[in-house]
């Protein structure tokens, strides 16, 4: 009953986060030997005012770099 | 000071979340040793779009089952 | 399809950990509507060394207060 | 690369946040021997009728207390 | 910056760690827009005494299921 | 009442811990508006062979960085 947590930032379309789960569940299926229904994940969709790098706020950040 | 965090799928009441923090607060006091101030509860909502179970994100699935 | 972590410091024998998980799990499917397959509980047990409030770490604290 | 997770009720500002983020970078650099880019933060903010403290939802307590 | 959380029942061997880690990351690369070295991954290993579905610890369960 | 969750590779020694602990919640209580028993904060201590950055885990790493 593997449980996944994904912190990450806002900013990824449903399309994404959709083959993020498949991609991940099909990767734990292949390496931890369960079963599929047991696979569970959540995404935790973080707003940029929310995260910090080297104590800055991604809000903050003078150019936008990849999350 | 025990910290409990429920991953739950959006669609409770505000009601229930009450029953559901008063009911573990219960239980924890009863098993754990503890002081009812020092029990702590967050309950982390979770939109259907950003928890999967088999792959398969909680908005895309066919019929809606017990969350 | 609740997931429940409890944080909890060291020291409960495994028979409390058993009426807890119990417990918690007949409070979520009274309040929340789910089944109870779907109902997953970890305890995350904290050696005193690795837990502190108001700044001071539970090993260091001068009499032990309840948990 | 050490992860902080806040969960934080509801209720600070932007330039509260800020600090709080930059001050607990410093203290992680002072002493945790590491680099800045590595240290992530990530603040959960958390509602009111999301926290519960001794089996009360915050948004049900009788007079406001520090949160 | 995406940060992974695994909760994982203990009983995975090393080499099965290795290709977890592995896999996700690719996977969160191809979907999420990110930088190898920003994806960080924790695994949680979880003792069969503190983990539980359905009420019951997973170290009493009658026959052991996959996990 | 926040919660400060810290997820720290091992080999910090206590000294570190009890310096991390105490920094960071006079940070919290200088920036939060809060009271220092409602500070609590859990280290999370992680194996290398449980970390990873860009797929590879920590005790797979060919020389070691600073964590």
């Amino acid at each position: 009953m593997p449980t996944i947590r994904i912190d990450l930032i806002e900013g990824r379309n449903l399309e994404q986060k959709r083959e993020l789960v498949k991609g991940i569940t099909e990767v734990v299926l292949r390496t931890c030997n369960t079963r599929p229904e047991r696979v569970v994940i959540y995404i935790n969709e973080i707003p940029v005012e929310h995260a910090a790098r080297g104590g800055i706020l991604r809000c903050d950040e003078e150019k936008p770099s990849s999350n």
